[in-house]
């Protein structure tokens, strides 16, 4: 379970349950996991919600009845909560509550659903069973997730400063002839003693040529005299992730190392700078773009300047490039936004560097979370 | 990438092939990862393969081309692949594809394209764009997954003997005083010396009344004399998952516990023993539940027998109880097959056990792929 407390969890109902009105619909099948957390703080791995305008009609199986009933009484029960056990299948079980209840238009989460649980549900609720309409919806409960509540702001703070102790030692586990695995394993191991329930995704420890691949797994490679080495890491604390980039170089930096190293920091420097409410976010990734461009590094930044993080280590805003067919929806950052600033420049054959903080968008500027120095470190 | 030889993926293409053709299909639109590292050894979080009769096209971004590059002339490269760069949004550049092929009845996989981008890919290739029509499909590339080949085989075996060395040590770990969450970042530390990937889902280790919830989370509770302990662990080897529990005493057992775990390990080699070609996966899974309920603990299993293990922690065969809301295909389990065995029994307000291994069905019974004692442990 996540700890939101009772009145956070309201609020976010509210918040929901305005959207279904204004969609014109008389309830809300939440199928996407982080969304059910976030509406009721579960945190299993199978439950299906129904909200409508009073109530949420909760969904799960044994396993994870008790977790449920021992959030009843404290601070963090979800209120209007009906839970319903699951016997059989949940699509099942989903079924049956949407052909007894009053509902005639009922949302369903389109980007979350799949085709074939679609048709299947279909045909369960069609008449005579019941004069249920399946409507697909777009980002309703995501749309209230992009903001943070003063719930999750103090949380991700919480957890940004954790990870921050741990980007600080991280440094002193990159050492000439370790593998970029055992790094890894390192680092891991120091976000589980820092009080994080997991690493938010496969931790990257990319050396030498290694760096120049954005996505790099940890491999056998030894780490060498010379070295670039990208270590990009999170942690999930109470749910919600955290995420962080530092590259230090193996020995006394090259010229060119310490050119291409400035150029990534001062990218990362030109878009917090450019964090503030009412900006485009594709003006923010502009900010590192440019600046990388104008060292000749244009090309050498391949991904977006950002992404947002809360409940999903991706999720929106995404700080990226204007596209054609990049959808330029709500393209203003906003007060309670968090997203992470992570410029890079990746040079094939040669290696790379990306530098990554978590930022908060405050009422008239930007809040860096993480607080760990961006100087270049030699080790 | 993984490292499935050619020849094992021209074997897998080729079954792929023979159920696209038996579904009147021209092509095969594949956007579940899983199922595209089987096809093509490609491991990392963003493609989409679309295989015909001769060719793959597989799409993917800048970040991964170098991936896909480095298996060229190697023993692991995927046959009949042709490479294309997305540049913007990847149902932007499918859609492409499907307009500029010469394909008409091309299918997708219904149990993963979400309701969304089917609805996008269908107006994306309308006429007079393409004359393509999109037809959902099921399980073809699963169905293929449940059978092991030679490479997986021979893969996960030498999983599960790494699995069985981390599990010889576990035990040791569990100490009076040493909280949940302590014990787990251990064994999380072991798997991955032992040179998995990673661990394959979130370690459980459950403790005293904890151990009565099959899918507890490690907690800040201590261990503490008289607890059960069940220790519930995986990693991913060369992309492949094992997965195995064990559950130890603290102190001398009582007799209860003791009882308590004879019928879950008599329930266990009941279920192994049951396993050879042929046989229901209804029936092994009631080889293990007659023989809880004949010690009176049948309701204190409430999960099923087993799940299938491959790419994925959890896939075909389901090993569990006959219900009448239950997809009932493919009921025989065949050598080749790979699933757990973990009966339990679980107490509420007592504790639980929980003892599980993975088996291999061999052309004339059963091999048990892990490697490590039954017997109680007392700690």
């Amino acid at each position: 379970m996540s700890h939101a407390p009772t009145a956070a969890l309201r609020d976010r109902h509210r918040i929901v349950r305005d959207a279904i009105v204004k969609a014109g619909l008389d309830a809300l099948i939440v199928t996407a996991l982080p969304n059910i957390l976030y509406l009721t703080n579960f945190a299993g791995s199978s439950a299906i919600a129904i909200v409508d305008a009073e109530r949420i009609r909760f969904l799960t199986d044994f396993r994870y009845l008790t977790a449920i009933a021992d959030t009843r009484g404290t601070a963090h029960e979800c209120p209007d909560l009906d839970a319903i056990t699951v016997e059989g299948s949940y699509d099942g079980a989903l079924a049956a509550t949407l052909c007894a209840a009053p509902w005639k238009r009922v949302g369903f989460e389109a980007a979350h659903l799949t085709v074939a649980r679609h048709v299947w549900l279909e045909a369960a609720t069609r008449a005579p069973e019941s004069d249920v309409s399946l409507i697909a919806t777009e980002r309703i409960v995501e749309r209230a997730r992009v903001t943070k509540d003063g719930y999750e702001i103090a949380t991700m703070r919480e957890a940004a400063r954790r990870l921050s102790n741990v980007a600080k030692s991280v440094a002193s586990e990159v050492r000439r002839g370790r593998t970029e695995r055992a790094v890894a394993a390192a680092i891991d191991w120091s976000i589980r003693e820092a009080g994080f329930e997991r690493s938010a995704f496969d931790t990257i420890v990319a050396s030498g040529p290694q760096a120049a691949l954005p996505h790099a797994r940890p491999t056998e490679r030894t780490i060498t005299e010379g070295d670039l080495v990208v270590l990009d890491f999170g942690g999930v604390y109470d749910s919600y992730c955290v995420d962080l980039t530092r590259t230090v170089v193996v020995g006394k930096a090259a010229d060119r190392v310490r050119e291409v190293y400035d150029a990534v920091r001062a990218a990362r420097d030109q878009a917090v700078a450019a964090v503030v409410p009412g900006r485009s976010r594709f003006d923010i990734d502009a900010a590192a773009r440019d600046l990388l461009t104008s060292r000749g590094l244009g090309d050498a930044f391949g991904h977006g300047t950002g992404h947002g993080l809360g409940i999903e280590v991706h999720e929106d805003p995404r700080v990226t490039r204007r596209r054609p067919d990049v959808d330029a929806h709500d393209e203003a950052v906003a007060s309670g936004m968090i997203f992470t600033i992570e410029p890079g420049a990746y040079l094939p054959g040669w290696g790379g560097v990306r530098i990554e903080d978590d930022v908060l968008v405050t009422d008239d500027g930007v809040e860096v979370l993480t607080d760990v120095t961006t100087d270049l470190i030699e080790v």
